[in-house]
């Protein structure tokens, strides 16, 4: 690339990393938006969510088409190859985590039917973690930051251990009975949906260290494998 | 590209369009294996499912190191370009596939430690209408088969009216028995891993459709946006 083209390519890059921010921060918003009204038993707040989607839609698909765009005008090698396709990668995460926070707030809606099974302290946790590490990661990925990415990595133990807390809790009251099997099913179901984006956390993690690194961190492969550089 | 380079090119997309073909088939028959394993109630299936992930990982990492070494070597424009990107979202679809096979599994080994709770019917028909929208995705990719690709996306509601159906059925057995609640709610948990290998169906044909048209159609987006011809 000649000096110019450089300097036009680094300048997309760096309007891709604000997109991908600003979608990161929707989609944020919507989680916490989410968990926040169902603890406050807010009913107003589900609807919205629920049919709020638009911008995160469009954002969604306008990052895909700068990634195409920079692909075919561009070429770029290595790295930034890397870090354009982590961009179409991530940008597929950051819309299943506007989509989970859409099924969310259907849970949530059923839910604040029913009186409450119990109060709500373990399913605030999980979104802090799960909107902490989307965080984390996205900014792991704008710094190309490799230690960042790693400890977000390490923090889905945590997400994983009070989804099981939860389950074994609302099935002890579902037991006991019967009439909070319902809601308690949809308390599980917003459990596995904070859990799934703990998950997409950990994707954005792994897709920084392997354009970072080249390193595949993914099942635990062997080191130093399928590198471009 | 020269005449070489271009042949080159396609002889190496054909080796991806074959791998991905393989991982699909293995992701397919996972699923295929957890459920019949589940529906036979034959504990050493789940088992055999759980710890069987290491052919698919493989080919996943496969599979993107293919896509990064073509996005470098030959620098593909328009649809090539469409062609190769959409295989690393493919791959990534296929991959979750096979993880969801291990859910399934993980599943079907606690549903199988507690007493039948009714015969399964909708689950099978679950998994084969997922499998076959897999397949026909998949399909699709390998053929640039626009028509196929769609008709996978309008078989996406009847997976999703299953899903309502098993849920609404297994809530009436919980009521009535809570012997019944946890082996249902693995069930429950066994009908919406299926609902998901749809959704991830879904992805890989509107994958397709975006590669062989340049149209987006998530979201419903307006029509002709986005093209790079």
């Amino acid at each position: 690339m000649s000096e110019t083209t450089i300097r036009h390519f680094e300048e997309e890059l760096e309007q891709l990393k604000t997109r991908l921010l600003a979608m990161g921060g929707l989609a944020e918003d919507r989680v916490h938006a989410a968990v926040e009204g169902l603890v406050a038993r807010d009913a107003a707040v589900p609807d919205r969510i629920i049919t709020g989607d638009g911008p995160i839609n469009e954002l969604h698909i306008e990052i895909d088409s700068r990634c195409f765009t920079m692909l075919a005008l561009y070429q770029p090698m290595a790295v930034d190859l890397r870090a354009i396709v982590s961009a179409v990668k991530i940008n597929t995460d950051l819309e299943r985590v506007g989509d989970l926070a859409v099924n969310i707030a259907e849970a949530a809606k059923r839910y604040l039917r029913h009186p409450p099974v119990k109060e709500l302290i373990d399913i605030p946790r999980m979104a802090t973690i799960a909107q902490g590490m989307l965080h984390d990661a996205l900014d792991a990925y704008v710094r190309r930051d490799v230690a960042l990415a790693r400890a977000v990595l390490d923090r889905d133990d945590a997400l994983d251990g009070l989804k099981t807390q939860v389950f074994r809790e609302l099935l002890t009251y579902m037991l006991q009975d019967p009439s909070t099997i319902e809601p308690a099913l949809d308390l599980i179901l917003i459990s596995r949906h904070l859990e799934r984006i703990g998950d997409h956390a950990t994707n954005v993690g792994e897709d920084v260290i392997f354009m970072v690194s080249a390193r595949d961190v993914r099942h635990h492969a062997a080191e130093g494998d399928g590198g471009l550089d």
